[in-house]
């Protein structure tokens, strides 16, 4: 008998659903519409659903022993999610609730960061590490913080919002209702309004001149940025030198051994790897410098949420 | 038998020694020099001298069980003190490997914010927390910071160095080396700093300006605040709004239950409470509103860098 974990990853559009072993293989994966359910009971109805369609696909020999949800604003202390700005139900989701109505094993939930730091921590490149941080560059900022070998939940259940810290207190507005936060300049959105900060402020010329806001993409900044564009290049070492600012702070905190970087602008690369790395160092109280790495993430490219669902599970049964 | 520890702060000038129970009764107390001894090795074996005279007069049913030692720089993971500024020896002092010539009891250090903080834990008003902050505003910003019940001290020892986040990134020079530190602004220091640029800056009347920055004292601007003199009370405005904005993003990562202010600044209660609250609550990403308290620490009047130091032992066996 093969023990397995559903790694269920909630996004505003989709949910991914994949049976994970304690290796991390991912033996099979599939995935629901996250709208167009009449009430969220059959929502979660629909997923138990799918885990006992994968379940019976491979095969009789295979045990489910838990459910590891990472979902937007999960809420590890609450197993729900709380007041998630994409999803269509508001308030408080009870999550594990629900799902106890179909199944005895166990659920747990998190923020889809803190899923992605656990699966760094069980299957990626922090197999080894106790104290590091996972930072998801996508639409926001999102970030898993491990220290003492423990995801940093705090006593609410929402800590690691390092998409919050301040950048500039009277900076860009943020989603979240404040001003200046980090995630509105160390983001995929926050490189797209740093690109047109530069084409207003200056007379250079740049391919990007040509792009609406919406059509433009943090992988056409960093195209740009490899054919030698100035305001491209401009735009990576300007979030470089907030996000470095940030980082070192963050450092002064925690003293991880590492700072892994996931999602769509962490796909540049070096590009933004080099300039963040060397503004953190250079704010950074002198005992921490040249300790920490800043790599990239061993998952890119694997579906890290699903798997880091899964190791929520997998790290109380291994 | 009863069983008791030696919980001990190090000093620039002095280095205090007392035995404490794991009920946090400090049953007796006394302290030697930090300076004048003619080598490292010669000043560990002072502090063994004194616990056993200690351990002596009060009586033979008490046993050593382990030495607690908070100290500036205080590593936990080398056991060492590692380049303080304010002893005379540099390097790394090897404390722990020292003590071992004399007993063979465990011997952990830890630098005196971290210890204040497990003082806190373990005889203060964090007894039955998890996730909590200890912030010590003395000559520098100190800090302590518990998550999932243990002090986080990062893969390098180091971490928990909030005076070291930076509040300006042009700011005031720290003795670090760089510039705009939190404790160039909240500390002692900080506000006597403030209250200079505010006595250059206006023309306000106020009884400190009589008083030179050699003399002048937190405890003077605080008396001087209590009878309204506008300097002092804006100094404890700019204060309160700076280390305000920097909580919030210190609650943003933690999400801690409450944050405990201790040392010379915090004696001045209210005036430093208040407006450091409010800034914070207008500055906290919204889900973490209403739900951090600022608060006094329990063990002010203590001798809580002896109780902390004890408590490094007590919590691996209480």
């Amino acid at each position: 008998m093969i023990n397995v974990v559903a790694g269920i990853d909630i996004g505003g559009t989709n949910t991914v659903i994949g049976l994970v072993t304690n290796n991390g293989d991912c033996l099979i994966e599939s995935s629901i519409s996250t709208k167009n359910h009449s009430h969220f009971e059959v929502f979660v109805k629909s997923i138990f659903q799918e885990i006992e369609i994968l379940i019976k696909k491979i095969g009789g020999n295979h045990t489910l022993i838990g459910i590891g949800i990472g979902a937007p604003n999960g809420s590890y202390n609450l197993g729900a999610i709380v007041d998630a700005p994409n999803l269509e139900w508001k308030g408080i989701l009870p999550l594990s609730k629900e799902l106890l109505k179909y199944t005895s094993v166990p659920t747990i939930v998190t923020n889809d960061a803190n899923a992605a730091a656990l699966g760094e921590m069980f299957f990626g490149g922090a197999r080894n590490m106790k104290d590091f941080i996972v930072i998801t560059l996508g639409t926001g900022l999102g970030s898993g913080i491990v220290a003492n070998g423990k995801l940093i939940v705090g006593h609410d259940g929402f800590a690691g919002e390092l998409g919050h810290l301040t950048a500039f207190p009277n900076g860009r507005i943020c989603g979240c209702g404040n001003k200046g936060c980090l995630e509105t300049y160390a983001s995929a959105t926050g490189i797209r309004r740093t690109v047109f900060m530069l084409l207003a402020d200056s007379n250079q010329p740049s391919i990007l001149r040509s792009v609406s806001f919406e059509k433009l993409t943090a992988k056409m900044v960093s195209d740009a940025a490899i054919k030698g564009d100035q305001i491209a290049l401009e735009a990576f070492e300007f979030t470089g030198k907030i996000l470095g600012l940030k980082l070192a702070e963050t450092v002064a905190m925690f003293s991880p051994e590492a700072i892994f970087i996931f999602g769509g602008l962490a796909k540049a690369g070096v590009l933004i790897i080099e300039p963040t790395k060397r503004y953190m160092e250079e704010n950074l109280f002198p005992i921490f410098r040249n300790k920490v790495k800043i790599i990239p993430s061993e998952l890119e490219g694997k579906n890290a949420a699903v798997l880091g669902a899964a190791a929520l599970i997998w790290q109380n049964n291994s």
